[in-house]
């Protein structure tokens, strides 16, 4: 009932479009969305009447006529409306990190035409370590002397100089949820004659971004946070228009070629963003994504970005008036709403196991070392009666230090 | 009833394992294999009650307690039993493209350590055309004077020479399905200094391979041929243990880092081949590609290729038998059997019109331009009752004209 009420009086929450488990407060959206209701009987057709009885035709005629082939395109214009992306700018596919090696490969090899002697790839610490790693060994590759320059997330802007080929950014940091503020960043590197890529991983879903009028040349994202597009869902990856047809990468394939079926001996690139394309696209998470997508459909962006600040500031005002005085506890978020994400991060020192109480009670965030506490609220499904449930259950478990067991303290392969 | 018999009769047929479409005989198990029965509910299981209830905790709890994270590694080692790799040494995911970057710049990179003079990465015109685009543009990204070599198939061994830094093969021709001789090329490889790359899209789930007994350096593949993965499943890399230790790779990300969860500002390659995996893994197609590699438990792989070889010379001796007549037939697959994988190619004047009659009548093979008929026999499924059938309507459809029909001259995009 709660939940028709709630849905009826805010346009942005459809929570009943999703399936979560009974007496859960699933917070960790931001590492993993959950299933949408409409993805177990869109992936049953797609394995059953699809593979099983198109087979080969799907590839032309599977997903209603529309064919398998063109899903990266397709999919990649439904992310594109929530990120400010033109149609045909933007490609599901791959991974967020395979993204990375493709759309940084690709600015470099635009810098070295222009600019050969800018030697810089600069990022910050608030960058997810996969784009950091993907850019260090990506660049030991090229061996051509560039140096992946890691600053503070407070210095990137001062960092911003003539020695920059590629500004390499997460928007939104996966640990505190503290916002970039991609315009003035992109601009500044603009002027210094650098090239932008974003990580849109925290951002798209979660927040309105404006990749067109921000001015940013390229993004990835990820296709299993706030796209619930399940575990491990295609990434995508966006290039501005104005590059896409001179973009050459390190990573390209017949998928990205201009005619992928002549099998041609040499590799001539498609037309704009196509060619970001590589291989065969994996069908059967790209159609739970793609069916994951529907929900977005009416979602008003400011209207989401409204809600979202609401429950983060709700959280922290529950959190802070009920556990306020617990020693060690200490606001890791950016109070402002307007310079972070969707996300609210405490710090305290028994983190860790203080997470694990809360899940064992039923509520959902995660853990981040040394000492963080994430809660991801997702505008879509998350109640602001589970924002306030979840502050009682957690300053409960601090005021009771209910945390304090062994078995909360025992450390998961992921946590 | 007949399915029962001839399993019966041999212990490699488990037609019943799979969910084909009634009156279709399936020749394009080459292209896309068809689904097998226990992907279905176990790929629903895995979305609704491991993505829908465990949510997050399905990195370490789902697969019924083994984890979605090990995922790369537990379905790497099903196939690395079928293509003669040691445990731990074939990591599943992204595609068979992506996997050519990784593991051609790895093979590169341990050149330039020990003979940076070689600049020849020698491929032939029978590899498939992605992994020429892939190589093509990797080399000119590298910037290093790599030059890509493409020779004629009987051309390789004589072009193996001292300039070579990698061979760069698929086995199986995906035209013709002419075999290499990968212990025989390895070594002529290894004499000349030079490593090896083995493309393994027509050969795992085709025919025995070992790759260990070969020394085979690297090898990729695909998982939705014979491996019957479904369209677009992970693919796989594979680098030899002696290898894995020193490897880099221009693609590299969080899962192939020593501590992934550890979060760490620089990457430290994992041990061994585990530094294949970059990004996290599409889950849901990796499990579906795990359900579908059940049906390889207990097949024998030379009674496969017995299977295999009586399979394709039926064919060929039925359509000989049937059409020898026909003005333009011509066998395009070698005559000899242990020359050839499990596909048979014809060579028509009219081939993709008469492959289009054939679909319509039933019997699906596909074409790859200009004139080839491609017929897949995958030995797990097709019954010598299916060859016969095949041959006898392809007679027909030749002998009548039945192709000269003009909707089956138009093109599809995927042919």
């Amino acid at each position: 009932m709660e939940t028709r009420v709630d849905s009826s009086s805010d346009p942005v929450l459809r929570r009943e479009m999703f399936d979560l488990p009974d007496g859960v407060i699933y917070l960790d959206g931001n590492s993993l969305g959950p299933l949408p209701r409409a993805v177990p009987g869109r992936l049953a057709r797609a394995v059953e009447e699809e593979w099983g009885r198109l087979l080969i035709r799907g590839w032309n005629e599977g997903c209603d006529g529309l064919g398998w082939l063109d899903l990266p395109a397709r999919v990649g214009d439904r992310i594109g409306a929530l990120i400010g992306a033109a149609p045909g700018s933007v490609m599901a596919g791959d991974s967020t990190t395979v993204n990375v090696v493709k759309t940084l490969s690709a600015a470099l090899a635009l810098q070295a035409e222009v600019a050969p002697a800018r030697r810089v790839v600069l990022s910050d610490q608030g960058n997810f370590p996969t784009d950091l790693y993907a850019a260090q060994e990506l660049l030991a590759a090229l061996s051509r002397g560039h140096v992946l320059k890691v600053v503070a997330p407070e210095e990137v802007e001062a960092a911003i100089d003539e020695t920059v080929a590629v500004l390499m950014l997460t928007e939104v940091d996966y640990r505190t949820g503290r916002l970039h503020d991609m315009e003035a960043l992109t601009a500044k590197a603009h002027r210094a004659g650098a090239l932008t890529l974003w990580d849109l991983a925290h951002s798209a879903g979660a927040l309105p971004v404006d990749l067109t009028g921000a001015g940013a040349d390229f993004a990835v994202g990820c296709g299993y946070k706030y796209l619930n597009g399940g575990p491990g869902a295609p990434a995508f990856a966006y290039a501005a228009p104005r590059h896409a047809d001179r973009i050459a990468s390190a990573v390209a394939g017949w998928m990205g070629h201009a005619a992928p079926f002549a099998f041609e001996p040499g590799y001539r690139a498609a037309p704009g963003a196509d060619r970001l394309r590589v291989g065969t696209p994996p069908v059967l998470s790209m159609i739970a994504l793609e069916a994951a997508l529907e929900v977005w459909e009416g979602v008003d962006m400011s209207e989401l970005r409204a809600r979202s600040l609401a429950l983060c500031d709700l959280f922290v005002a529950e959190v802070e008036r009920l556990s306020g005085g617990e020693p060690g506890l200490e606001l890791a978020s950016p109070r402002d709403g307007a310079r972070r994400g969707s996300q609210i991060s405490f710090r305290h020192p028994e983190g860790y196991a203080v997470m694990q109480a809360l899940i064992a009670e039923g509520v959902v965030g995660d853990f981040r070392a040394p000492d963080l506490m994430r809660f991801g609220f997702a505008p879509l499904y998350v109640r602001k009666a589970d924002v306030r449930e979840a502050a009682e259950r957690l300053s409960a478990i601090l005021s009771e230090r209910r945390w304090d067991r062994p078995e909360f303290r025992v450390r998961a392969k992921v946590t």
